[in-house]
């Protein structure tokens, strides 16, 4: 397997063409995979933002107010004010905002982001991920995982993740297959869109050397059953049920 | 990047150098990255293991007890103090357990595999991953990474993760440094192990046509400060604490 990165990939605006941006700078072959930092299609997009866009409700005055008193420094209501019209569910609202987005990622601050955007506030995730994936390998033809870098439970560290991908389905799943020995394989389901984001994460990167989109080459899928479960079902998603009863 | 699985890794008995085994079938250079599934690691260590080593205490008994009636099927008490004896602590009784393994990973029966064991009922993780990567980083002379798979909150299927790493350090800290325009970026740390484990496992695999075994190569840290601390501290591990304080 090849994990390349795109070079000379330039600051993306409102409709640009992020498909020829990529295109334009490598060779595609059958067998790819592109993985494209949602900075980039959430650019393209026009997902920019400012905080004088989201005039706080009463509901966020009062998490911004307890995240004040929890952070010892002030919290911007407004800030508070866009995560949760991003988010579907807050799951915790102190010590910081986590929430599942509309279209079911969970993370921090609804994965809106405050660097790396030139004349804006803010900028937050594509509206529909999976669609912008769709679009993408519709003008690319090899299959796109739209990734963010997202910290998680339990490890510290942020680390690559899928939030939408297209052309291919998101896990391998072995349910069924065996080992050497003919015994039932302990791992069922694996999750490759998240470990294709991963991997391009290393060669990606993020300061003012890093380019958002890299290319992995001479891997497959393989000869597995698959499916596009990602995002748990909150139903029978216990640590997410436990976020729910528990308050800071 | 290049990741490349290496082919040939016969079934590992106690005792088997794992070193010699990967060095006789790859030539490794300085700066690849052995990532090396825990798998076979536990099984050069002596790691398999018998339900019977496990007499339930009484508070196995309990665990089972649980756990059974909210599967609706019989849990042996010995499986439950096998996960009782690996670890630190337990997070959730049901609907399965979820426990922190004396090295400090959270992941669900301690990591403890029933399957891909021939001759034992059971293969316990490395006592002390960090210890094993150290001797194999000393062995090969080049970075380490004991991997294993695991599941994980809010999304499904499981992924690559790092349990022990030796020649390199965990994350890359990205504090200080700015992206194009000069602003400070909103990823602080970036779990390069973990990510490793990912890209690795892309390319290992669990089945019988699985390797345990995969070498990074082209790939450089990069001149970024580093830690590393991989396992969340308990006192500061949000979800931890709310999980403590929930009931299934």
């Amino acid at each position: 397997m090849h994990v390349d990165s795109v070079a000379g990939i330039p600051e993306v605006r409102p409709g640009d063409d992020v498909a020829e941006l990529v295109a334009d700078r490598t060779e595609l072959r059958a067998g790819d995979v592109v993985c494209v930092a949602s900075t980039i299609v959430s650019k393209a997009e026009g997902r920019q933002a400012d905080l004088g866009d989201f005039p706080a409700s009463e509901r966020a005055r009062e998490i911004a107010a307890h995240l004040s008193e929890v952070a010892g420094e002030e919290k911007d209501p407004r800030f508070a004010q866009a995560v949760l019209e991003e988010s579907d569910e807050l799951l915790m609202e102190a010590p910081f905002l986590l929430s599942a987005t509309r279209f079911g990622h969970v993370t921090v601050n609804a994965g809106i982001d405050r660097s790396n955007v030139p004349d804006a506030d803010l900028l937050l995730l594509p509206e529909d991920p999976a669609a912008s994936a769709r679009r993408l390998h519709e003008d690319l033809g090899v299959p796109v995982v739209v990734t963010d870098t997202s910290g998680r439970p339990f490890r510290h560290g942020q680390r690559g993740v899928a939030l939408g991908w297209a052309g291919m389905v998101a896990n391998r799943d072995w349910r069924g297959e065996t080992d050497r020995d003919g015994r039932e394989l302990g791992v069922t389901v694996q999750s490759v869109v998240d470990e294709l984001a991963a991997a391009a994460n290393l060669v990606t990167g993020e300061g003012d050397g890093g380019t958002p989109v890299a290319v992995v080459r001479d891997w497959s899928f393989g000869d597995h059953a698959g499916h596009d479960d990602l995002f748990r079902d909150p139903e029978t998603d216990f640590v997410r049920q436990a976020l729910r009863e528990w308050e800071f």
